[in-house]
C-alpha cells in the first residue's frame, strides 16, 4: 500500500471543519490523520466518525506530528494566521478558511512564507469551486459575452450575528472570491455603506461598490436581517446578461442573449427619447457540474501538493479578497469614502 | 345641469398624458375640457377618445381659456416649470407629473407660488396612491412593527435609454416619493454611485443611499440594463418585514413577523458566536385595494380643489423629492460623496 | 382608395367583441363596417371607439347589410349556430367565438355549409395564434423532440361562474384547441370527473383525461375555485420536455434536453431497482413573437378570405374541438367512462 | 441505568434504513441494538455510524434476539408482510415503511396479528409527521375552513424508476396517507388512468381520482417524467382554501380566506352570468414546526409502546392506504373503471 498524496491534520470542527474533514477523508490519495478542536464534544463526534483518527486539544501537537503534511484549518479567522504560520513554519502545507487572515498585513505574511518554503497555500474559497460558478467563469470570458458592465449581488437573510466580524467579513467574502475568480480586470477601490440596528453587535447590512480602471462597477448587498433568503446575481455584458441564483434547485445560471445596438434615429412616437434598440434573443440554462464544491476543491489540493502547482485559490487570491475586505470596512468606518486598493491588487 | 368642480386642460398627449385624461375624464365632479400637444396625430388620438374636447398645439391658449379652472401636465420635465407656473400665474390649480421639476430652485418657486395664490399644487406621485404603499405606510407607523430599520429596493429592468435625464430621475423618483410618503422621518443626507455604459447616454445603473439622522438607512438600486425586471422593495423594522414585491400578482405586500430579540448567553456550540435569538412567525399578505393608482389619485385632486385642502402629494413633497434626486446627482457626479439635503426636507 | 378585402360586421360588444373589432378594425385591407349587440349602451361605446360605424340591435339588418362580407360573432356560445348560419347563407365569411357552437351536429352543419358555399369558416382559438403555442408546434413536431410522451396541462383560477356553460366549456377548450393544433395524432376518446359545488350550478372542476392510440395521454385540471391562478403545461417527449407557464412574464416556454436512456445494468447499491439513466442537458427559452394573438388572428382571417384558403382553425378544427368538449361532458355525466370520439376525429 | 422503552432492531439499511436508524437512535428512552441487511457493504457503514451495535444479514437472528422488542423495517414493500409478521409474532412491536403490505390481504393480517397481540403496528406515513400536514389537519377541521370541496394534488419529477411498483405506490402512497390523515370523511371509491412510456416498465405517469359520499373529490397526478420538480397541493374549503407547496423553502403552507358567496342578481353587464360573489380575504401563512418528521415519529412510536397506545399511523390507517392503492392499480388495469372500496374504509 502506498502512502497517500496528503496527510492531513484538520484543526477546527465546529460548523466547517466536519465538511472540510469528510470531503478529504473521501478523496483518493488523501487521508485524515488527525483532528484537533478545543471541545472534547466535538472530538468525540470526529472519532465516531472517523475511525483511527487522532484527536487532540493541542493544535501544537498535530503541527509536530511527522506523519501529517498538510493542515486545514476551520476556525474563527482571528486565528487564521497564528495557525498557518506554524504549520507553514512546520513544512506543512496548508488549506485555510475564508477569509485567508484578519488583516492585510497578516495575509501578506502568509503568502510570503508559502512562498519561500514551495508549500501549497490554499483559501477555502468554497464558491469558485461550485458548478455554477465556474460556469460563470466561462461565459464571462468568452468574446460571446462582450464588454463587462457590472457586477450585482444581492446576498441576504436572517443569519446568526458573529460578534467578531461584521456581515462584510462573514457575507460580502463570498461575492468578492466570485468576483476575484471570474471577473476579468482588477478592481481598484472600494466604497462601503452600512449600519449596525442592534446594540454592541457589528454592522448587519452592508452596500459595497466596488470601482474598476475601466467602466465596470460592481456592487454588493449584505444583510443578517432581510425576511426572505435572497442569493441572487446579476452579470451583465454588452453582449449577454447572466443571473446567477443559487437558490435555485436546477437552473442555478441563466444567460439571456440580449445584446444592445445604440440607435440615433429620432421617432415620432418618442420625439424627446433617443431610442436605444435591444436586440432580444434566446435566454437558455446551461447544465452544471453539481459535485459537492468542498469535494472538487479537496481533489484541487491533493492534486497541487502533488504537482507542486499553485492552486486557483492561492494565498495571492487570499491576499485580494481580505485587502477588499479591509478597504471595505475602514471605507465603513469613515462614512463611506471610497478606499483605494494597494498594490498587491495590481500586482497579481 | 351643475358645472364640475375641476374643469381640467391636459398638456402632453404621449405616454402617459392618455392615462390621466381618461381618469380625470372618469372621475365625478371632474371635466376633461382640453387636450394639448405637439403632435396632430396625437391630438387626433385624443378627440376619437374624448369626444367634444378641444384640441390645440398652442398651450398659452389652454391656459388664457376662462373655461379651464386646471391643468395637468404630462410633458417632459424640463418643461415642468414654465408650463406649471404660467397655470399658476393664470390661476389655474395645477397636477404635474413626477417630478414636480427639474431643479431645486424651479420646484421651490412652484411651490411659493402656489401657497401664495392658494392654489393646488399637486405632483403625480402614482405610487402613494397604489393599494400596497398606502398599506405600507399604514403598517410601518402601527406599533407593531417596532423602530424602523431599513428600506431597500430594487427597480430594474430593459429599459428605454432616456436622453434628457438619468436613470436616478428616471426609477429612483418612484422610491424617493414612496419613502417620503410612508416612512417617519426625513433624510438628511444622499450617496450615489453609477455608471454611464453607452456613449454620449446619461447613467444607466445607479446606487443611492439616503442617510437619516436615526440608525435607519435606505438604498435604492436603479438600472435600465437589467437581464430581468425586479420590483422588490425590504422594509425591516424590529419587530416586523415587509416584502413588497409590486410584479406579484396577488400578493404585492407580505408581512413576516420575525421580531429579534438580542441574547447575551455563550453557548457551548458556538462559543465564538453571541447569539441573537429570533422570533419567527407567521406571514401575512393584506388584501389589498385594487384601485388603478390614478383614479384614486384623480378623485383626491377634485377633492382638493373642492374643499381648498392640500393633496398629500403637494409641493412640498414634491419639492423633498426633486431636493433627493438633485442631491444624488451631484453625488453620482462627485464619485459618491454624501451630498447633505437642505432645510426644506426638515422643515415639514 | 380601393376597398378592402374585409367589411365585417361584428356582433355581441360585451367582453370579448371590442377585443375582436380591434383587432379587424387595426388590420390592413380590413373595415368594421357594423356593430350590433343588445345593449344600448354597449352599442355607445362602439360608436365612440369606433367612429362612422354603424351600430343596431338587430343582427338581421347586419347580415342583410351587402356592403358587409364577413361577420364576426363573440356572443354567448348557444347563440353560435343560428347566427354563423345566417351569415353564411347569406354569403359572408364568418369568424366566430370559440366553441363553434353548442352542440356536435351544429358544429357539423356549419362546417358543411361553409363547405358548401367556398367561405371562409374561422373559429376563434385563441391560443393557437400566440407565439408561445406557435413556437410549441414547431418544437413538438421537430425530430429532436423524439416521441411523444404526454401533454398535461392545469388551468385553475378564481373565476366568474357561467350558468349556462361548465369550467369544461369555459376552460378546457383552449387546451383542446391547443392540443389539436400543436400535436401530432388524432385523439381517439375522453374521460371526464368533476363536481358541482355551488347549488343550481354546472360542474366548477373537472379533469380530462384524452387517449390517443399511441402511448400518448392527455390530461387536463381545469377549475373555478382555486386560491392561485395557474396556467402550466407539461408536454413531455422521449428526447426533450417542454413547460409552458403562460403566467411568466418573459419565458413562457422552456426546453428540457433531458432524455431517458434505459439501462438494464442491476448497481449492488440499488439491487432491486431497475436503473433508468437520465442524460440531464440544458435548458433553454427560445424568444417568442410577442404580437397580440388576436392581431395575427384578424390578419390570417383577412388572408384566408382573400386567398380563399382554408384557416389554421377552420371549421374542421372547430368541430373537432366541439367533439371533445362533447365527449367530455358526456363522461362526466355518466361518472367518468371514456366516451370513444367520432369519424370526423380521424377523418380530417 | 434504566432499561430504554424501545430496544429496536432495524431491518434494511439502504436509502430509508439509515434515516429510521439514525432518528431512533437519537430519540430518548430508545436504542438501536442491532441493525440488518443483505449487503455487508452497508453493514460496515451502520457499524461506524452506530458504534456497539450489532449487524447481521439474517434477519431472523435479529427477530429471535430477546434483548429486542420492537423491530423497524425499511425493506422492499414485496418483503414486509413476512418481516412484519414474523416479528409481530415473535412479540415485537413493529415500524414499518409505507406503504404497510403489497396487498389488501397482507395488511389486514398484519392488522389483525397486532390487535390480538396487544402489539403496536405503525405505518411510517412520514409527512403525517411534518409540521405542514399536522397544520393542515388542524386548519381543514376548523369551522373557519368552511365544507370541504376538494383536495388536488401534484407530485411530479423526474425520477428512478422502480421496477417493483408503478409510480402509484411509490409517489401516491403520500397524498393517499395525507388525505386519510387530514380530511374528515372516508373515500368510497378510486379511478385512476395512467400509461406506460418505458418498454418492460410499470407505469411511470398516472391521475387518481378518489370519490367521497360527499360533494368532496381529491385527486392526484404522479409522474416520474417530469421536466420539473412539483410538489403542490390545493386543498379547498367554502371559506378557505390552502395552498400547501412542499418545495417553499419558508412558507409551505399558506391560506387564502376567500370565501364564496352565491350572489343571484342579474347584472346588466352580465346578462347571461349568473353571478358568484367573492369574497377576497387576506393571505396567511402560519409557522410551522420545522421539526424533522421522522424525530417526531420516532418520539411518538416510543411513546406508544410505553402507554400502550395506538400510533395516529395505525394498522388501519397502513391498510386504509393500501386499499386506496390497490384499487386505484386494479382501475388503471381496467382502463380508469371506479373501483369501490371495501368495508375497512367506512368501519373506521
Amino acid at each position: 500500500m502506498t502512502t497517500p498524496v496528503v496527510r492531513a491534520g484538520v484543526i477546527g470542527y465546529g460548523y466547517w471543519g466536519p465538511n472540510v474533514a469528510r470531503n478529504l477523508a473521501e478523496t483518493p490519495a488523501c487521508e485524515v490523520v488527525a483532528i484537533g478542536d478545543l471541545m472534547e464534544e466535538r472530538l468525540s463526534l470526529a472519532r465516531r466518525r472517523h475511525p483511527g483518527v487522532k484527536t487532540t486539544m493541542d493544535w501544537r501537537e498535530m503541527i509536530a506530528d511527522p506523519r501529517i503534511n498538510a493542515v486545514a484549518i476551520a476556525t474563527p479567522v482571528s486565528t487564521h494566521f497564528e495557525l498557518a504560520m506554524a504549520a507553514l513554519t512546520a513544512g506543512k502545507h496548508v488549506l485555510v478558511e475564508k477569509p485567508l487572515a484578519a488583516t492585510v498585513a497578516h495575509a501578506r505574511r502568509l503568502l510570503e512564507e508559502s512562498e519561500r518554503r514551495r508549500l501549497v497555500l490554499m483559501v477555502d474559497h468554497t464558491f469558485v469551486f461550485t458548478g455554477a460558478v465556474r460556469k460563470i467563469r466561462e461565459l464571462v470570458n468568452d468574446p460571446a459575452f462582450g464588454d463587462l458592465y457590472y457586477y450585482d449581488s444581492v446576498r441576504v437573510n436572517l443569519g446568526l450575528f458573529q460578534h467578531d466580524v461584521n456581515v462584510i467579513w462573514d457575507l460580502a467574502v463570498h461575492d468578492l472570491s466570485i468576483m476575484d475568480y471570474a471577473l476579468p480586470g482588477r478592481p481598484v477601490a472600494v466604497a462601503a455603506f452600512g449600519m449596525r440596528h442592534l446594540p454592541d453587535q457589528p454592522e448587519n447590512i452592508a452596500y459595497l461598490t466596488v470601482f474598476f480602471p475601466t467602466r465596470v462597477i460592481a456592487h454588493v448587498h449584505v444583510n443578517w436581517l432581510a425576511p426572505v433568503k435572497v442569493r441572487q446575481t446579476m452579470i451583465c455584458g454588452s453582449r449577454q446578461m447572466i443571473v446567477y441564483d443559487d437558490r435555485e434547485p436546477s437552473e442555478k445560471v441563466k444567460v439571456y442573449d440580449r445584446g444592445i445596438t445604440v440607435n440615433g434615429v429620432e421617432s415620432p412616437e418618442h420625439l424627446y427619447r433617443l431610442l436605444v434598440g435591444y436586440r432580444i434573443g434566446d435566454m437558455w440554462a446551461p447544465r452544471l457540474d453539481t459535485t459537492e464544491a468542498l469535494r472538487v476543491e479537496a481533489a484541487h489540493f491533493v492534486e497541487c501538493v502533488e504537482r507542486g502547482t499553485r492552486p486557483v485559490t492561492d494565498g495571492s487570491a487570499g491576499l485580494r479578497v481580505v485587502e477588499m475586505l479591509d478597504a471595505a470596512s475602514r471605507s465603513l468606518a469613515s462614512g463611506g469614502r471610497p478606499v483605494p486598493l494597494g498594490e498587491e491588487q495590481n500586482r497579481a
